[in-house]
């Protein structure tokens, strides 16, 4: 596909400064772009490219200023970074046309399961008795869909999602590939002799509207009731969410993090990569956790910004961090002042002695 | 499924205070339970919702005092923690009868794969030449059981499972969806020209009984000989077991810990989530490691606390982090007693040339 | 198979020290080794297990002098570790002669797909339209291979890996089950309400030649352009590589290890298990990472060492991680100095006044 620079402006009204007539045919990022590329500067960091790359179309925000003459023709607007997420975003719609449709085969799709319209269930995908599918739901292949798994509208399980019996999600969700949804949260009773019980786990897991799991995540169904990822929150990969955790409205949560049972996230937290949570704890709103940090206290303050293990105030531990670089001087400084005191004791026994 | 009052006590050997004919039809929590509900107070702390919740019989320990009056019918037990897990085990087995049976179209099973009686195997799953399925054993869609693999009896392969050649599980084991065991252990020796040649890993992994292995888990081959998982051992999700080690009888280890090469973890030990374990280490049997630690040595006595990267002494750990916080004023003290020092030496030289 | 210690001895060169005809049918290591047993000492710390061990045959390092009796057959060799490696690597070819081949039924192939000569595609496997597979690609089952991926000559999927659109893998790479290459890198633009917006993820993944990727790691595509895995690379299990990162050839990076979007890694770096490391930075080549750091700046100078969180040299983290074990002695003499100090301005002012 080919757009040239005057109707891409036209899409997001933009003002063309130079060759309105130049097309491009890939988006590229400025710094490796060709001359049949679309790049976009938002960040100024990035300015210095503007002047030397090959780019034929540059996204660039309105107010920006030219230090020397550019090849590439312009579009400005008012936000470059959103006008050319938008731009993704339609590109990427298009690309959709091209999405798989309909039933493969060989796939497994029990009688009692409900499937809707417009749904494409890939080969080697499973689908459990009492399933239902609602329209529009993508299943690529080789996924496994339990018994009595509700998808809503326009769910989409890339190849290879797991989702165990019984559990819930909501409309236009994303699951991606090797994330397990609703395996047994971890449970044991000890026993006289030291050994395990399993305790058995009877919930399920309820994810919402909207959200995006990432691969190979886990998801821990509820021992009872449900494990809850409330609508708009976005997991990235390798995420541990244990059995009865609930995670509120659009927080998002970077790779490798870990949060334990029964804890409750908040609404619009930010969760750093490969941070831990512990259990049985409420995290308010907006709070921000600092990747690797370890959370072992609940946090009552929205817009709480913690870091370090066990984390607290981000700003203290800066500090503390910055010490803790020093702490050989501080050691060193300690043991010159303790010999320095010594001797000014003896001076002082000496000159005492001495009147 | 509907049961009254009188048919728990029964089956629990409990006392009933109320309405022996109430009946209740799901398990739920105290704090969310409706009117069909059966729940459990064991924790102190949850005693508050027995005045309040709608549920239609709590369980409660024998020797609990009521301190206002109760609207569910109470069952009295020894333990109701313990009594509450037995009825979910027996409910969990009720609802085994309905598990799914046999074996599904399409999958792959090896001619001179053995398998036993009532065994399940669901469609897409693949056998390979040479594997034992033992009676009982299921194995869920998607699983792919390599050569010469050996299943106990009963062992449960969830959609997605995937053991490499040679490996062996014990009886009543339990793997999660996701997991890989026997992927081969990272071994490489490094050339002169700065690559790698891998070594081959000609080992397997050897799972004992009633192990359970969480979703997303890697446990890697041995180089040589077994990578060992004893029985009884709990693994949560998403843990890496590297090639060689050894986790003894009972050992539970909590979600994203790993365990580097060699290393040999004793029995009944505790591992926090996200811990690491360095390689070539020994770790005392009923050692704790708390979650995030990093652990660098050898663990020689058995009940062994440790905490914090690197790990030691976990109250010890707890003393050093709590003054960690206070460097800042640590730190202007040093300054302050340093100032305060040079004035009264220079006040004593003072003093001494005043004299 | 079985091996004498002549035959060992000439394909490697090695000269033999006992019995020449004593012969191997398996590979141990050397403590558990039994009469039939090939097992090799580099490390001087099990050289003790030379005078007891039961083993027939032992390769050992030219140097090597004896402080006792021996019972193997010894055969000497320049480097003991290597002639082992090279030994395993033969013993592993072999073996591959009974590896899988030709196309298992079912599977699916698109017919667009190009599958080369040699192939083997497990059942299961799913080769989406466009995608082409060199000669002596090996596909295990229940494999996914997207839209126009490319496979190079002797590409190995092990079962269960996952291969987004538009993918690249380089000659000989193996991905090890349950990987995912080419998930959608976690960007999201934050709203007006609170919200996020996917941004499409138009890049792709570009694996070079001759690269490991462990079991369940997931490598996602870059937002625009590549996300590049260069040639060499070792990659262990449950590693999480985000969107537009590079690592550079050779590289090596342990279990559990995160690397957020856009960093660059250079060439030969080591990188410890469950280690992160933020966006955007650009790590030296030869650089060395300690397990569980957490590296928050770009390292410039190539051979640096880093340990901690956040991560600095080495040695000197080391050193303020001890005087952390101090802290609580630190802390009082701090306050015994204060209190001296006190006592002796006291003094010294009851000097004064004495005066």
């Amino acid at each position: 596909m080919e757009f040239s620079a005057k109707q891409i402006a036209a899409l997001l009204g933009g003002k063309i400064e130079g060759d309105e007539n130049r097309s491009v045919s890939e988006i590229s990022k400025i710094e490796t772009a060709g001359n049949r590329s679309l790049c976009f500067i938002a960040n100024p960091k990035y300015e210095e490219y503007l002047y030397t790359t090959d780019a034929a179309i540059v996204l660039v925000n309105e107010q920006l200023q030219l230090t020397a003459p550019v090849k590439a023709t312009l579009i400005r607007v008012p936000d470059a970074y959103a006008a050319f997420a938008s731009l993704m975003q339609y590109y990427s719609e298009m690309a959709k046309s091209e999405l798989p449709k309909g039933i493969e085969q060989p796939c497994f799709i029990a009688d009692s399961a409900k499937i809707g319209n417009d749904v494409y269930i890939g080969a080697f995908s499973y689908i459990s008795a009492g399933a239902v599918l609602a329209d529009g739901c993508r299943i690529y292949p080789n996924s496994f869909v339990g018994r009595n798994v509700q998808l809503g509208t326009k769910v989409t399980l890339y190849s290879g999602v797991k989702v165990y019996d019984e559990c819930m999600i909501g409309a236009r969700s994303i699951i991606h590939s090797g994330a397990v949804i609703g395996g047994d949260g971890f449970g044991f009773a000890p026993q006289a002799d030291g050994s395990y019980q399993k305790i058995p786990q009877l919930g399920n897991v309820v994810i919402e509207e909207d959200v995006e799991i990432g691969a190979n995540c886990t998801i821990d169904r509820a021992t009872m009731g449900s494990t809850l990822i409330r609508k708009g929150v976005k997991l990235d990969n390798l995420i541990q969410v244990a059995h009865n955790v609930e995670i509120d409205e659009c927080t998002v949560i970077a790779a490798q993090a870990g949060i334990a049972g029964s804890t409750k996230i908040g609404k619009r937290c930010m969760i750093g990569g490969q941070a831990g949570i512990i259990g049985h704890l409420t995290i308010a709103d907006h709070t921000h956790i600092n990747a690797q940090s370890g959370v072992s206290k609940s946090v009552n303050d929205p817009h709480t910004v913690l870091n370090g293990t066990p984390a607290f105030d981000y700003k203290s531990v800066l500090k503390s961090q910055a010490i803790f670089r020093h702490l050989p001087e501080i050691q060193q400084k300690l043991a010159r002042l303790e010999q320095e005191l010594r001797n000014l004791k003896s001076d002082n026994t000496a000159t005492a002695e001495g009147q």
